[in-house]
């Protein structure tokens, strides 16, 4: 869907569900208030995720209907709360790949041989950045999202902490380049005060996507709305 | 104050007014719930303004306190409403002028011998220009901001029609372009559904206040939102 043609549609929100007791998954996975599920595997492995656990959230992952789900496990490295073996991560994405997950997140710096092993097991890849400390400058984000594209991904996710509103401008000015000069699509926006506008905007600008937490879900990525409040803001601006 | 300065502070607003008896003329240049106001006189005139009317509006004008008037006289080539003579739509600017407007709206095809007369009567001068029909290439854009600037105006304003996202993300780009390269206030925006956002984000990125329609008021531009409404806007994007 190009930018020219977004207004008036639908905007599509990701619900992050960063915690729930096995018996809940499905019902998460059938919100009614969102598009897509994002499952944090990483703060459920923080939570204390048991082995037997991961079986019953893989075999909920399986039974459809559900919504499209992203499975995430972001290492602390890249802001997430994995702290196991780079290993046990990827294999944990593997198996919610094997088990139905539509999208794995993978970060930027792992080898690109993991996009086609998950895709082998019939997810698409979305490729991301974060920088939790700072937002670069245009011709540094550029490279960036040049290289990130090398990898062949099938959609790429940027995001930065924005000082200012110009970083936050900075950045979605990327989704349109992506899309127009490369063809993919990119979700980009910043996190923090100066970045909240940036969230709605990016679905605006032609990103697939944005994140919202779920009401009830422990507090998110600084700066992040919740679901109602991103549908609210979305239809403000004509997006139903 | 710069786009970095900006976040958590004051949205400015400013309450369009195209239509009022004479005796609520002063109620509203002290509404309680904008930051200036813009006194369209266009919209007066095309609702058969008298002179005897005028002469109270200008007297009431004069009264202080009151919040700080941005006075314009739209004529129909900018999308106005004003179908007089070019002498009496700029003698009524600049009766307003002295009679205290704190700022002139004067269009960008107007000769620059006017900014310095409005600012002997007193005010400060915001050079304007509308596209009704479309948005530029980003290179027209730059090249009309340019020129706009060499008029030595106090602020300029950018208002175009956006057909996509991208059109509303090039204007609101000029913003701080404007504050950085030439140290110049620029209120940026589009109009039409696909402008909406632009609206707000323009306060983030460094205009010196965005418009709004009076709720009670005839409806305003296309996309234009009510006081209200981008007041809660404002302070969901973290501006209060």
């Amino acid at each position: 869907m190009s930018a020219s043609e977004s207004e008036g549609q639908k905007a599509f929100i990701c619900g992050c569900l960063v915690e729930c007791l096995p018996e809940e998954f499905s019902r998460w996975l059938n919100h009614p208030d969102v598009d897509l599920v994002e499952w944090r595997m990483d703060d459920f492995w923080a939570r204390g995720l048991t082995m037997a656990e991961m079986k019953f959230f893989l075999g909920a992952l399986s039974a459809k209907p559900r919504l499209p789900v992203i499975a995430t496990n972001r290492p602390a490295r890249e802001m997430g709360a994995f702290a196991g073996s780079e290993e046990l991560r990827l294999g944990m994405l593997e198996e919610a790949a094997r088990s139905g997950a539509d999208w794995i997140d993978l970060e930027h710096d792992v080898s690109a041989d993991w996009i086609a092993r998950f895709r082998q097991a019939g997810a698409k890849v979305l490729v991301s950045w974060h920088n939790p400390a700072e937002t670069p400058s245009g011709e540094v984000l550029r490279a960036k999202l040049e290289s990130m594209r090398k990898t062949g991904a099938d959609a790429l996710k940027i995001v930065t902490m924005a000082k200012s509103a110009v970083d936050s401008l900075r950045v979605v000015e990327l989704i349109p380049v992506a899309g127009e000069e490369y063809g993919i699509d990119l979700i980009a926006f910043c996190m923090g005060p100066a970045g909240k506008w940036s969230r709605l905007v990016s679905i605006f600008l032609g990103s697939p996507w944005a994140y919202a937490r779920f009401e009830g879900q422990p507090a998110g990525a600084p700066g992040q709305f919740t679901v109602p409040e991103m549908r609210a803001l979305a239809r403000s601006f004509g997006r139903h």
